[in-house]
């Protein structure tokens, strides 16, 4: 019976005021090609800070996300781990595919939802072409931001205390 | 010459609400002792969905962090990565040490603080003892149930735009 609830329009005009930093632009992020090596992957994902990037074909496109943990579970057979295990797969092999991704101009509705279960999101362009990520980071720093503006900016009355007059004529 | 800024104490009391999900038992937590050998570390992170995990010692004292970062890092060499370059490692040679973390009662804006740059931060008690973590994810369902709720509850009126009674004067 509830109405759909929406994020209210100070809380988001606050949260946005970081919205320049929320992008992290393609060319910052390291990714790989489905194509390559997983050896390749490895490599990559050892020397970046992120423990899963960005997966693109020729053209740019988004096509998947690799982890650390995608790599190490096909290192991994009845008796250990050895690279032996992962010789000639290519990144495709491993890839997670379907990944939930937006728009640049997405809703910050969206982002917020999706952030609650992913650690970056990747934002697309209208032809899937990879333009960033956005990070909980980014998101987080905004959230800091609006927790310790919003009061300082705003005076904020509850609408559940103020008393209801036709109560109140009753009392009389 | 600005005054030390504080979360607002409505913000705050909203963003607590969600409380009581904040910490994530160590039961509920994959961990390992800082004596085990680095492949049963990689094993158990092959098989946790988190990239990093914390470190304990035999008395359940939090003493470090591991990755699955260091551990690839270490398995590297100059002619790629072989598992051999892990062999007799034990997590203690590649944990991270000196890690941030808090107490229970710990007050939000340390949490805050501490979560725009770390996936998750360990909670212990006073005498060091690792007692769960909390994570990005939970406190960003804490800022979705805010970003739709404050509003819903609060009548916002900006402190900015309030005229100044004594400027009000001087016009007239």
């Amino acid at each position: 019976m509830e109405a759909v609830r929406l994020i209210g329009p100070t809380v988001e005009k606050i949260l946005l005021e970081n919205q320049e930093n929320f992008l992290v632009p393609a060319e910052n992020v390291a990714s790989v090609f489905y194509n390559h090596p997983l050896s390749h992957a490895l490599l990559v994902l050892s020397k970046v800070g992120y423990s899963k990037i960005p997966v693109l074909d020729s053209e740019d496109h988004l096509v998947g996300l690799i982890s650390l943990s995608n790599i190490v579970e096909k290192m991994m057979d009845l008796t250990g781990f050895s690279m032996d295990n992962i010789d000639g797969l290519t990144v495709a092999d491993v890839m997670e595919v379907n990944v939930a991704c937006i728009k640049a101009d997405g809703d910050l509705e969206d982002m917020l939802h999706h952030l609650v279960d992913q650690a970056f999101l990747p934002i697309v362009d209208e032809d899937k072409v990879f333009v960033g990520i956005m990070t909980r980071k980014e998101i987080l720093k905004s959230v800091n931001h609006l927790a310790h503006e919003l009061e300082r900016r705003y005076l904020l009355i509850s609408k559940e205390e103020t008393p209801n007059p036709t109560e109140t004529l009753h009392v009389v």
